[in-house]
């Protein structure tokens, strides 16, 4: 039987992203899309615990069906399992993101959230993300890497409990692929007072990302900038393991 | 001058969980609370890339000023620290959640949001969160423990890019403290379809967790179904080193 890969994202099914995606991994199996019905970038790991959940067929094609859902990304994938999937995917994609999920994104993305829900799942899944986050941005220089991952993870699938984030620098051609390690970096000036024609304040959250570590040469933020390909491969568990002790030592002593 | 502390949570500035927490702190520092304007249970690390914000004070006395958000958990840390903070915090706290965040639901969780965010930020931060999702769950015992919690992080800080997840279990009094790692569970039965007056079906997220390793002593889940307060040490650094080194060697093949 041919794989049954599974695709969601967070800039919605329209996007160029999700539909370069698509294009590019058609012919290693059955495709089945999930996509929120609009944008949801930001939108992590959220699901709908309250909002109820409607389901679009968007398109239909021989070995390809595509769905939008009202919901976040994680929600997609929830639905997918539950009501769309023929059997269990043999993969979950997330992406091609409009835009990186490096660093601290990782844990503010939604695709990043396709591919969380995936993995907590224990389904293989990959996130690939674009620095572009341009509606127009060109995807084809990933093709290749794209299609070089995937067989390499339907073929070998993922250890529990880890999935990869894959983030492509805005080049024609790439330097090479780098193992990485997140980058330590944060956002500031995140938010812009603006004044409502009613006479009342609100806010918009924008920002401006810093690389707090930028001479390191083993993380995604270094081999984004230095023109690799960066794949981070993310946990589930996010114990801090050497924090528990720490912690079992101050416990003793109290 | 007297610490500053930043409380946030999902279930709104109007929740129990929230003021009960409060009341136990207020002796500890200056308070500024921002919180959510009606429950965002499930919104994880989410914030509103497109969504204007609005804050509005609602309530005020000495020591301590309480705002709403009409935007996620994260919004509402990002603003407080933007917009109303007199100086930069010394600690931030999630909660009272109503519910438990161990395991995998410490992605979901906007509680746990607040607390990423605080800690992306470089903040030490503490996420609070009870067994019971009843609005009129007891908090009273939990006193003497985030009491004791929030002093030792006072006093000791957290190493960078380390929060701290505390789940209590739901019981009048506690066995004592774990230091644990996260349990691997997951959700099933997550989808419940329904039909709408006007003929169409739509879908609600519900679900049922499953602890996937119910003898594992060393887990959040074994401590809170044992009696004890849980704390999982969890980190913003959610690389695999492990896996790194595996896809060197896989790269270095090829």
């Amino acid at each position: 039987m041919k794989p049954l890969i599974l695709i969601s994202n967070d800039d919605g099914y329209h996007a160029k992203g999700i539909n370069s995606l698509i294009d590019m991994v058609s012919d290693f199996g059955e495709i089945l899309v999930c996509a929120p019905e609009s944008a949801r970038s930001g939108f992590s790991t959220a699901f709908s615990a309250t909002t109820p959940l409607r389901l679009k067929l968007r398109r239909k094609r021989e070995g390809m069906n595509m769905w939008s859902c009202n919901g976040t990304p994680v929600d997609c994938v929830k639905l997918a399992l539950s009501e769309l999937c023929p059997r269990r995917p043999d993969i979950v994609i997330g992406g091609i993101n409009h835009g990186d999920n490096a660093s601290v994104n990782s844990h503010y993305s939604g695709t990043m959230g396709v591919v969380r829900e995936g993995c907590m799942k224990y389904i293989p899944s990959v996130a690939f993300s674009l620095c572009d986050h341009r509606d127009e941005a060109d995807f084809e220089p990933l093709r290749k890497y794209v299609r070089t991952i995937l067989s390499g993870v339907l073929r070998d699938g993922l250890p529990k409990g880890v999935c990869l984030n894959v983030n492509f620098p805005l080049a024609s051609e790439f330097k090479g692929i780098k193992a990485c390690r997140m980058a330590h970096g944060t956002w500031g000036s995140e938010v812009v007072r603006a004044r409502h024609p009613r006479g009342y304040d609100y806010f918009w959250l924008v920002g401006k990302y810093t690389n707090d570590e930028p001479e390191a040469e083993d993380t995604d933020n270094w081999a984004l900038t230095h023109g690799y390909v960066a794949i981070t491969p993310t946990t589930i568990d996010v114990t801090d393991y050497e924090m528990i002790d720490k912690i079992k030592g101050i416990l003793r002593k109290s």
